[in-house]
């Protein structure tokens, strides 16, 4: 179910220099194929339009203000942070590296890990503590380029869906239990048509991976061969989904526990939630490393049920296939097509996890795409046989859901008794669910991530913490996943009927979408391509209906009001960043349609030149001096570049980027404005921003202390408050980080953003 | 036990203009006698030796910048928002009125009671709803010179003491019925050595009358008589039992209603916490109108004793003055002395408020002193009477305590029967318990004022809302009470442990502190008056440390540990507050002790006289001005004048004022700096602070909102994080207040405290 591999291994394309086909060169636009992930995002980019409307802005402003070397001789501190007495200004938190960028001969600063540290004493001991509960900081640099052999990827790749094995023919046996316990060998017709559900929709992302052969999920396909508002339903249907995925495996994971330890079924939710904070922190540390780590439990859980299974069947044979009578369980329920078909999408839930492969082809060494479709085969191959494998011994052990302990834990004490292989079974389940519920901490936020460059999502989920990981992204997932776990009681089957509609929404969107993709494309062997993926949407679009209409009292019907209610969120996000992108570009600065002083250049007072000047000849005479952040050179930093400028007195300004090609990005929107005052570029591989840049501003100050340093910050107002949610809070951060030294101004020039 | 009168009716002084013998002028420095309330007390005033400091900064100021004409003439806004158009710039939210100071021909700006309106939507709407919950702000003046008979007086400032009759005489029995139903008979001793200590410190408290003719509670008496150590620590009993008064009221009040009716019995802590909420809402309101309303509740309960008291006794007389033999209980512990003090101790609590009238005297119509007296010791008569009465009548009806109703209920069932007359008893306990309950609320607030004023306790509980309550004086008080309240289960018996030792302890204190004050003063038959405050003192003493021996593992200990701690935080705040006002204080500004850049004088660029006059000339070449507000003329605002004054743009200083006399004590020291600067004084006879400043800001922008507005906020920044709570986060306030306005740059100004 999960969007993303496990580990995510991108990193191709502009963050590490490296252009993928689609991605052009390292200031392209990201287009919606472009499924890697780049620290860049997170700071939106001009577009051709904008750079020539600030080339316009900046003549204007050319003609009535002293020219860039006035302004830098006047600067009363060295912004290179490059004299006598190091010790005093950078103090190991900056670096000079050499600038990429040819434009510019500056040499560039680097923010080192310690300029994440604030200078405080308390500051010092949270990252101290910060480092030793997560860590060290990882450089940008290393979201790598590490490829998996087939070996290594399909148990990496194959958790979430093979896992599903654990809970998937209970949950179907569950409802056909209902009708009385005889009913229950129906589970064998019903096994045999998700088997070919199995292989029609695994065959279906085959030709996913034909077709996006750099990864793409459902949400990256739909919004792609459909468009954004189908991206979006198959992405609020994947939100839904993986915050389940969460919920189920845990709770499947230790009703594994509970199975073979009865007296701790009790404390089955504190369990849980235990386990839900563990995978939490583990994330948080960035788990990539865990890899291979992460290998073993699916080949434990192919092991453990391959096990089961071939004892069960020598049993079987033994008896002549003679089913046992399953314990008598009294019908609630009469037997009818609405009940076969609730317990067929039960079943389903079997299917979560199957397009994670096609999601994460970049992953496999080359060939990608051939690895990748062999893998997928080998794991379609084998999810169907530990399917079939466990509903027939299910069925000839006459096992019967709901008493006490799993169905896979009832076959496993027929099959092996109750020693040695059956703790491995139940170990090797339980671990696999874990590595399962992971996998949800990789993907959710890779999606987020994905929604939020497209403006679907709020930008906070473009961050990657120091790790690596995408921090909001995972403490997003964890909450309400942990809520929905508490509010279960712990338990599996409430769940169930929640579960399913997500992934198969998303299946349906993105099998539809391959066929749209197949009609437009028409490449070699576009036909059979085309009625594969039909048939999958078809049959996907079959399972979202049955387990809509079927499960609606059960639970569903959340799910049917929390998607719409996704997709409408998403929308409105969408709407406030485009107005607030029209609103912040730069445009033609015509006099007739630029409302009052938007980009109108900064007025200032006669003999400023003069004054400038004289102030660079004797830096003693300078009393005071602006330094201006800027992240974008939008319409908020050009207006908070004007009120600098109009103060008279010299300008800095400063500008901190995730990674080289970013701040070579932005050099050339400057050059384009003009160049016009002196511009200090900190490049920050730790990915932090306010830090440094406070660190950095601190160590300006602390050059000249005696001198008035006022900070201008540009900051977004927004006009409802829950938009605030929507926009970095720059500027209250850095206030916070550099209250404490004395004679710093902070000065905040609001940017109205409308309605 | 309250420290205050019920209601509040001070205002004498130097908010009402009017001066009280102690207070002297109306700039005069608050000294320990004075017992006012006054909305000046939030802004601390410079004193001699600051202000001459002040004047040399001054002195240095004006060698180095353009004179206060050159300033004003360059304003390209009018600062009394005196044009044309009127709808736009105060609407209806300021008017004019003449200044009360001789020294400035400027008339001031008053703000009406729409000035603390917001300006948005959502603004309007919680001012609209704030006013139909509290109903319509109160003018400051509003603090009325109402003045009580004695016959009104006694009824509002008794029912605190009158009504602990309720519960004082069964906290005791409650104690010997340990030893056995048949030491019961014990209370004929215990409750006769009650009413001596009854009388010996309401004799003291005459005393008190006499010494502290303008009202003196515990915490003012012993911080001028014995020193502030000793003040604070009657003001940290005196606040434990403030928030049990109000526990132990509206357990009792539920248990009077409980008694009545036992089938509600089980709501027994919601019914109590409603109470608590609508005590609190009440006060919120300003419950000063409900006075008289509130006298009822006390002759009616001292009605309903007196027929309890005089049936009873009719009745026992008809028995020849028989005991009736109380239900047999079994002993649970042996009787001893220790015991028989328990129960006395217990008893005391019937002496809570007996300090009421003392504290109250300026409420009396004069001769004040001589009414005072006459009326403490009718309430002492009638204290005595009640007490004894209930002691002797439930003897005779040999009721005991703990058999699902209060010994009231069950000596009034006795005495008048199960009819109206016994409603009318349970509902006139009722009634004055929660009178009495509601005393607190009028009395902690003002104990937190008093300490506040002297730098104890954080400057928030100075300010009074705008219905001249101190808002957050009551809701600190209700939330702790709320919680014990409910931590107790609602019940009053495991209450009366923690009670009492807080009381006496204030008691203790302040006759000892009058001991102090006839050993020093010596007036007049000072002899008598010195031994009857010394024998106060040695009883009272001997309950605080009987209370603490005998229930320290009951409870006490709570309150030994709390007293302590109240009194040590108290002197931390003041230590900071001392370091703050050192720090703030202008000092006389030689070169060589001025840290650098302290008061230094602001550096302008040369010229900036010539531009400011040609701006003045054509306000259409004005591009920007700085508007600073400010509260004190401390080193802070000098610091963010200097600033504001550097940016060489027109500056215009905005003082807000709660009353006239402080905007003439604040104008006095703008002239002794120099008055080198603009200044618009704003009255805000509502007391509301940041609101009428945001929108005066507002409305000097809409003037010319072509005009960059660049709003320079003084903010003092602390040392640790729990400093914040002890200063007005004004500049944050104002940040958000006015964030919505377009072409508003909002300056902080740091100024930082010392560790």
């Amino acid at each position: 179910m999960s969007e993303t591999p496990d580990p995510p291994v991108e990193g191709r394309g502009r963050g590490a220099g490296a252009a993928s086909p689609e991605a052009g060169s390292a200031g392209a636009q990201a287009g919606p194929l472009d499924a890697t992930v780049t620290p860049n995002a997170q700071l939106p980019q001009l577009d051709q339009s904008s750079l020539s409307a600030l080339a316009e802005v900046g003549r204007r402003w050319g003609g009535c203000m002293p020219a860039r070397e006035v302004w830098e001789h006047a600067l009363p501190i060295d912004p290179g942070l490059d004299f006598a007495d190091p010790q005093r200004s950078r103090a190991g938190r900056f670096v000079h590296i050499r600038s990429a960028g040819a434009q510019t001969d500056d040499d560039e600063l680097e923010a080192t890990v310690r300029a994440g540290q604030a200078d405080s004493r308390t500051g010092r001991a949270a990252y101290a503590l910060r480092r030793v509960l997560i860590g060290p900081a990882l450089r940008s640099t290393a979201i790598a380029e590490e490829r998996m052999g087939r070996l290594l990827a399909l148990p990496v790749l194959s958790p979430d869906a093979l896992s599903s094995v654990a809970y998937g023919p209970e949950a179907m046996m569950a409802i056909l239990v209902l009708a009385g316990a005889g009913e229950l060998k129906l589970s064998l017709p019903i096994g045999a048509a998700l088997a070919v559900l199995m292989l029609s929709v695994g065959l279906g992302y085959r030709q996913v991976i034909r077709a996006y052969p750099h990864g793409g999920g459902s949400y990256i396909v739909a919004s792609d061969s459909l468009g954004s508002q189908w991206g979006l339903l198959a992405g609020a249907g994947l939100i839904v989904d993986y915050i389940l995925t969460v919920a189920v495996s845990v709770a499947s994971g230790v009703a594994a526990v509970t199975s073979a330890i009865p007296s701790v079924a009790s404390a089955t939710v504190p369990i849980g939630l235990v386990v839900i904070v563990l995978l939490v922190a583990g994330n948080l540390r960035g788990a990539r490393e865990a890899g291979a780590a992460f290998a073993a439990p699916t080949y434990l859980f192919v092991a453990a049920i391959a096990l089961i299974v071939i004892a069960g069947l020598i049993k079987a044979a033994s008896h002549g296939f003679h089913a046992a009578a399953p314990a008598p369980h009294r019908a609630t329920e009469a037997l009818g097509v609405l009940l076969i078909l609730r317990a067929f999408a039960s079943g389903a839930t079997a299917m979560t996890g199957i397009e994670v492969i096609s999601n994460a082809v970049p992953v496999f060494r080359p060939p990608e795409a051939a690895h990748a479709r062999q893998t997928l085969s080998v794991m379609i191959g084998l999810l169907i046989s530990m399917f079939v494998g466990v509903v027939l011994v299910a069925h000839f052990d006459g096992a019967s859901p709901g008493r006490g302990q799993t169905v896979l834990s009832q076959i496993a004490h027929r099959s092996v008794g109750s020693g040695v292989a059956y703790g491995f079974v139940q170990l090797a389940t339980t671990l696999v669910l874990l590595v399962a519920a992971n996998s949800a901490f990789n993907g959710f936020p890779r999606l987020l991530y994905f929604m939020a460059r497209d403006g679907f999502a709020p930008r906070v989920f473009l961050r990657m913490g120091d790790r690596l990981a995408f921090t909001n992204g995972i403490l997003v997932l964890a909450v309400p996943a942990a809520v929905i776990y508490a509010g279960f009681g712990g338990q599996t089957s409430p769940l169930i009927p929640l579960f399913a509609i997500g992934v198969f929404l998303a299946f349906t969107l993105a099998q539809s979408g391959m066929v749209a993709h197949w009609w437009r494309h028409r490449e070699r062997g576009w036909r059979s391509a085309l009625a594969t993926n039909l048939l999958g949407a078809v049959l996907s679009a079959l399972v979202v209906v049955i387990a809509a209409i079927t499960k609606f009292t059960q639970g569903a019907w959340l799910v049917a009001v929390l998607v719409p209610v996704i997709v409408w969120a998403s929308r409105r996000v969408h709407d406030h960043y485009q107005r607030a992108h029209e609103a912040l570009t730069p445009r033609p600065d015509t006099e007739e349609q630029a409302p009052p002083g938007r980009v109108a250049p900064p007025r200032l007072a006669p003999q400023v030149s003069e004054r400038l000047a004289e102030a660079g000849d004797d830096p003693d005479e300078v009393y005071s001096f602006a330094v201006v952040p800027v992240a974008v050179l939008d319409l908020a930093a050009l207006h908070a570049l004007a009120y600098a400028v109009s103060l008279g007195q010299p300008v800095l300004a400063v500008h901190v980027s995730p990674t080289q090609a970013e701040a070579e990005r932005f050099n050339r929107s400057w050059q384009a404005w003009g160049d016009h005052l002196p511009l200090e570029v900190v490049v920050s591989p730790y990915r932090a921003t306010v830090a440094p840049l406070a660190n950095y501003i601190a160590a300006l100050h602390r050059q000249r202390p005696d001198v008035t340093l006022t900070l201008v910050v540009p900051e977004i107002v927004v006009a409802k408050p829950w938009q605030r949610l929507l926009h970095n809070r720059i500027a209250a951060r850095l206030r916070a980080a550099l209250v404490a030294y004395d004679g710093i101004v902070i000065t905040t020039v609001p940017f109205h953003l409308p309605r």
